[in-house]
């Protein structure tokens, strides 16, 4: 179990039964939301898109990058109502590579930062289709250089932590000591239905009531909203803003650096341009 | 203590005492090694540069993409050598844009990820010269992609940690307790030196020795090597190989997955473009 390098896939385990070469899946990362936030990969990937499937948390901007001609398919949630499964995701996804199109598969973010890219990467590798990987930011990285908020710092932060606020809930598995430890920086993603819980959690796990906090809304587009407070106060602010998704939380002492460097930064990343 | 948004600076602040305007710095995250991984915007950021600071992290291939005017200033390690003192860093930086130039400060990886971007940030703000902050992919991103090693999957990894590598000197700080848990991955930074304390500490602290483990050096680079093994076998396999700097260590389930992805897919980042 030792590898030296990556391989160089291709030939004939990537023809499909009974049908002609597959097209290539290209599983790309659209980032936190700034089309100007995109990896040059990724733009290239995109400019080229003939069939794209896609995420509810890719952003407008990433996708008037797309050309006219390409092909949109929409495979994320509507409000009020479920995401398509992700085995259903999965199967049409391979349905279009096996009929011999090129695929673009656009995820919110990074898709191996809770994206399920791992998920659909292993599909098709199980199934023969050949794919590549275009990582992408990751919320958290763009809502702290737009906000001001480094997520490391030699005086607050030795460690990062990103978890999902989906385990919040009832019937999760947070591990709420370990989350509630000093010197480290927490976000959580998919967590605005959850703050409460999260919020009370860890100061019950015996995190400072006063450590400071903030949640980050649409980070990196032209509407994003940073609301800064405590892991006491958060909740109610999040709550009087009519915070929705898709918004993160950060908690830990570097959002203290949000009054320095946020409120003194010549532009946030939406205004860069 | 509460912000809606984050602010557009400019004006009196941003000049310096008995001098002209200063000029804009600007933080930019170089990515894991690829140029093809750097953000539109730090590509746009370099094509523009005049002045710059980079670190050794800087890939060769990014630093290809500054203009042939560009005066390039090295403030990186060198071997055999310390890196120059980041107060030090900060003065020249702070100096050059008092002078009226605009500075690129490039850093390998993102800033505020280990990248000491929140010190320079920070007193930037401090010094009331003008920054602004683009983001860049992190190691783990770039090397996750590369190899096929997922950070979160449903299956594996509810989190994902990013912690130095630094901090398992007999002088560190390292919460072995909440890294050695299951249901995580974790993410060693610039930690070639002491992956044997490291795998010795997480299993002294009840992580399975079989628990899959893997560094890679390189990432995302034409020369990356992703070295996989488990907690127990690992730093023999990297002693064996020679690994060096800049490398990560990956710890947690979701390298089982290199197996099935990072042997299946068409090709590693270098080999995308």
């Amino acid at each position: 179990m030792r590898r030296l390098e990556g391989p160089v896939g291709g030939g004939a385990s990537h023809r499909a039964p009974g049908s002609g070469t597959p097209g290539l899946v290209t599983l790309v990362g659209a980032g936190p939301g700034s089309a100007d936030l995109l990896t040059l990969a990724a733009a290239k990937a995109l400019a080229q898109a003939s069939t794209v499937l896609y995420d509810h948390l890719v952003s407008e901007e990433v996708l008037a990058l797309l050309p006219m001609r390409a092909e949109r398919i929409y495979v994320g949630k509507r409000a009020g109502h479920h995401a398509m499964p992700q085995a259903e995701i999965i199967q049409r996804m391979l349905r279009l590579a096996r009929s011999g199109r090129d695929v673009v598969r656009l995820k919110g973010g990074d898709g191996y930062v809770f994206g399920r890219g791992g998920e659909e990467a292993a599909a098709l590798a199980e199934a023969g289709v050949p794919f590549r990987v275009i990582p992408g930011l990751t919320a958290a990285q763009g809502a702290a250089a737009s906000c001001g908020i480094p997520l490391t710092h030699r005086e607050h932060a030795d460690a990062l932590v990103l978890v999902s606020g989906h385990l919040a809930d009832p019937n999760g598995r947070m591990e709420w000591d370990a989350l509630a430890r000093p010197r480290q920086t927490v976000v959580f993603y998919m967590a605005v239905a959850t703050l409460p819980q999260i919020c009370a959690e860890l100061v019950a796990h015996g995190l400072d009531a006063d450590t400071p906090a903030a949640i980050v809304e649409r980070a990196t587009l032209d509407d994003e909203r940073c609301l800064v407070g405590t892991v006491g106060t958060l909740p109610t602010i999040a709550a009087e803003e009519h915070v929705t998704q898709p918004a993160i939380i950060i908690v830990g002492h570097v959002v203290s650096l949000h009054a320095v460097i946020g409120e003194a930064q010549a532009c946030r990343v939406a205004a860069m341009a």
